[in-house]
């Protein structure tokens, strides 16, 4: 067991030749804010030592590069990437993200305890590392079907029994804390039993409430949306994460409130990223560029690329270029516009000028399938009346309007069926995980789509089939193909199916290479467009067209639901 | 459970008043760097809100004092106080000291794995937050007999037992973790498969060396001799505690490596006070005077007394004034010369006005009786020779020098006794854990003792009995005192005990007011100083002459050690 210690100390000496040597870069120390040159001595996947005149046996070349320390995402959702964990690696190594703290709420909500165990089995062992954070909001809402619920018992019980959970992830529903609910306080207080961090999820929270959901024990937040709020929060002691996510882009709004007093308290997250903004925009060293390039001072950016994330984690043995610390390394050649050329995870080269060396790493088998769904003969809505509540669709935010629409047609119809000149589709969420035979029926405004149907079982949070339909054939054909799918997109039309991407791991991930569904994606979404939609993102769209916790209306299969009354209402008014 | 988090949100939210506030005070902001007016709310232990017009059932007025974080000791022998965990924190938080990282180092070398059982249990539960990291070099070197051995296997179940211990204490062999040495390595291991903390201890230690020592996995030092060494410790990623003991004095010179870029790298730390010096000139308020006396910016100071010691040892929970942390709080009225006037620790007044406020508490039962001795008739040395190695006292510093010196008298004699007009004393060490018979003999210079002698069963690391004597009978006398006591310092002349201060408690410690201890102490010293003492602090002087770990001449209950050689020596040239 000492035998690899005993070499790291001899290498460190000078008494044997390392590993690796990276040789003749530009050491960025985020210890000392400085610049230097100097070699990298690497052990195993462990740094020994960090000067000039380093011997290895392998030497990588930095030939006057920087070298970084590996980017760490703070907060992570990998099954928004669409693919499983291996695969998500293969997509963030070449960006130099060498660790992330993923929240594996997507498919907790479909397959409970089992999924996130799973996800730890999938995770294992990879070039990236992958720690987590016990899912906290499991389901997110009762108002809704889920395919399992996760306790305060469960959640800690899989911190204690796996040492890659740190902790308990977003608290995200802040309303239950903030009334005391004893539910969610119950989980704060195991979580802060166990002496574990706890992360936040509260935008726009500020004032006494900000300083209640941290003195109830929560100790970080990505949610900003502005950089008051921000500046907020860090002054009260939380770790703020600057996210730029594909569905929610924050970082610009928030970056004027990190200042050199206050800088160790922010750290960076993508949150949830399209397989093709992955792959195309990056990862983490997207968000640097975009920091650096709104005038954040380069050091400053990577160190909360790094050493800050490590530091809110606990992480000691990571988050900087330092001996003792993981060799996991970024190389680039301009500090300015910081693009990864090579990239070292645990010691080895995972990435080369933006390409993954080796990778590939197949999903374990294991999951159950999960398209449960007693299927009715049809998605249509019986009419009830000509004036509807419409879930109005705000593109780039998860948001929604609630408005109320006319139903034109024959009032003789006894089916309130959709009116693609009117920009109003049909709405389904078919339960899709204890086949309830539960659908929910309503209305949407403002995808476009003038012909077919557009489902998804990427349906936040419970993850039901969610059908968007300018025409009710096309909404069973495209709902029964995403189903037979064992989950996944599809885009149906003249009641055949147009193009898919299938997701079967829970419904939710394929087991592909990254560049491969998001090609799939690309194409169904041409589809859609081909068909009329307008929206940049369908799929991302209609994924949270059932998430009850954000306003206003939205619906789940239950039926549809006022979300700032926090309750279902009539879709006929 | 939740009923006090539940008072906690709404107390924070202004739903019903806090069970204490701290009004009108100005809060040291250590997460901002600011100081800004505001009220703090206690509801239990815990800071609730900061902010203006809080409201609580009980009024602390701050009247316009500074409101700073509880001051955090990143690295403490409570041994060194000569009292029990319970009067310690009579000692120190009326300082503003609320919690401490200590090493029970030395009663580990008494009564080992029991002896840390109950120093645990003997701070448990008391206003003062005592957290301990497990002992990392028992016994200290393989020259001496200690009371116990701690392996591996015993440190991390003392980890794995107690949450409040945080992981493995300062690593003293750094010559054998260099070396590779198997036993230190394992227990670096083991630490760093638990993903615990290891602190240092490498004086002096540099260049590829002190990677080396980082790199196996140790991430602190306080034994930093100057700025440029604590520089590049720093550097290289260690928390540099800035130290200053009694008998080591290191913050003025080491303080100018503190710069606004690497100041979250330094904490701040007393090692070993003696109580008169904890009572009269503090413990961690001590060190924040004198650094901000020599020109760091006050607010740095403070943070590096509170935050950067929890943020080192992951104490998340406090470190700061802010919503979530623990009400640990310190007022004072000068921020230039700061005097706490009132220590709050866990939101209950524990100090005022250098006052301790309730405490008191006595140390549990449980500790054996540790005076195991087999006695011979007398501690004479038999003589062999005319010129003898002798260890050179050398004051205020813990290293020896070597000199040789001549025995005068008749050569006839068959005995080689102390010489007082020549300022050589006879030193004995006695062991007194099994038995054995062991006794060390030697001689010191420095004292300047004319007459008597003095013993102490507090003698670096094993603890054994340890007595310099101008008098081969007085140190009988005193030795046998000593045991009597169960252990103490004692000082004897003409044949009898003239002055003791008794530590019955593992022969280390009184279960007595801190005061009363001190007062003993400054008695026996002056008895000593009558005799023709001219140390200063003599038994601290004499207790580090049984230390076989630092150069140059030491003596153990084994015989004299060449601590450059690592090796036993003769006393006889």
């Amino acid at each position: 067991m000492t035998d690899v210690l005993a070499r790291v100390v001899r290498v460190a000496r000078g008494q044997e030749p390392a590993d690796v040597v990276v040789r003749g870069g530009r050491v960025v120390d985020v210890l000392t804010q400085q610049v230097r040159a100097a070699d990298v001595a690497i052990v195993g996947d462990r740094i020994a030592a960090v000067g000039a005149g380093l011997a290895g046996r392998e030497v990588v070349e930095a030939a006057g590069r920087y070298v970084a320390p590996g980017f760490v995402d703070a907060h992570v959702h990998i099954e928004s990437s669409l693919v499983a964990p291996g695969r998500f690696a293969d997509a963030v190594l070449p960006h130099g993200t060498t660790t992330i703290v993923s929240d594996p709420h997507e498919i907790a909500n479909v397959l409970g305890v089992a999924g996130v165990e799973w996800m730890l089995a999938a995770s294992a062992g990879l070039d990236l590392s992958v720690l987590m954070m016990a899912p906290a909001c499991v389901p997110a809402s009762p108002l809704e079907t889920s395919g399992a619920r996760l306790e305060a018992a469960d959640l800690l019980a899989l911190a204690a029994a796996h040492p890659r959970v740190l902790g308990l992830a977003e608290m995200m529903n802040y309303p239950g804390v903030l009334a005391g609910d004893p539910v969610e306080l119950a989980k704060l207080q195991a979580f802060a039993d166990a002496g574990m961090l706890v992360d936040g999820h509260a935008p726009g929270l500020s004032g006494a409430d900000v300083q209640a959901y941290l003195a109830a024990g929560v100790v970080s937040d990505h949610e900003c949306l502005t950089a008051d709020e921000a500046r907020e929060k860090a002054a009260h002691g939380m770790t703020v994460f600057l996210r730029e996510a594909t569905n929610a882009r924050n970082l610009l709004d928030v970056l004027p409130a990190v200042t050199p007093a206050n800088a160790r308290r922010f750290a960076l997250c993508t949150d949830d990223r399209v397989p093709g903004e992955l792959l195309d925009d990056g990862s983490i060293d997207a968000l640097v560029r975009m920091a650096i390039g709104a005038g954040l001072d380069p050091l400053t950016a990577i160190t909360m690329a790094s050493l800050n994330a490590a530091e809110h984690y606990r992480l000691r043995d990571r988050g900087a270029v330092a001996p003792g610390r993981r060799a996991d390394l970024v190389l680039f050649e301009d500090l300015q516009d910081l693009r990864p050329s090579l990239v070292l995870a645990g010691g080895r080269v995972v990435a080369r000028d933006g390409e993954r060396v080796g990778g590939g790493t197949a999903a374990p088998d294991g999951l159950p399938p999960t398209m449960n769904v007693a299927w009715r003969d049809d998605l249509r809505l019986a009419r009830d009346g000509d004036r509807v509540r419409a879930i109005g669709l705000v593109e780039d935010q998860l948001i929604t309007t609630s408005r109320i629409a006319e139903l034109r047609g024959s009032a003789l119809c006894d089916v309130a069926g959709p009116d693609p000149d009117a920009d109003l589709l049909r709405l389904s969420v078919v339960e899709r995980h204890h086949a309830t035979g539960n659908v929910g029926a309503g209305f949407v405004a403002g995808f476009g789509l003038r012909a077919g149907a557009l489902a998804s079982s990427v349906a936040h949070d419970s993850h039901n089939i969610v059908v968007a339909a300018a025409d009710d054939g096309d909404a069973l054909v495209a709902a029964r193909a995403a189903a037979e799918l064992g989950g996944g997109l599809v885009v149906a039309a003249g009641g055949e199916v147009r193009a898919a991407v299938p997701l079967p791991l829970a419904g939710l991930m394929a087991d592909r290479p990254p560049r491969d569904v998001a090609a799939d994606l690309a194409r169904a979404e041409g589809v859609a467009r081909e068909l009329g939609c307008g929206v940049g993102a369908p799929f991302m769209a209609l994924s949270f067209l059932a998430l009850p916790v954000i306003p206003s209306l939205k619906l789940t299969d239950r039926g549809l639901v006022d979300v700032d009354a926090f309750a279902l209402t009539d879709v006929f008014v």
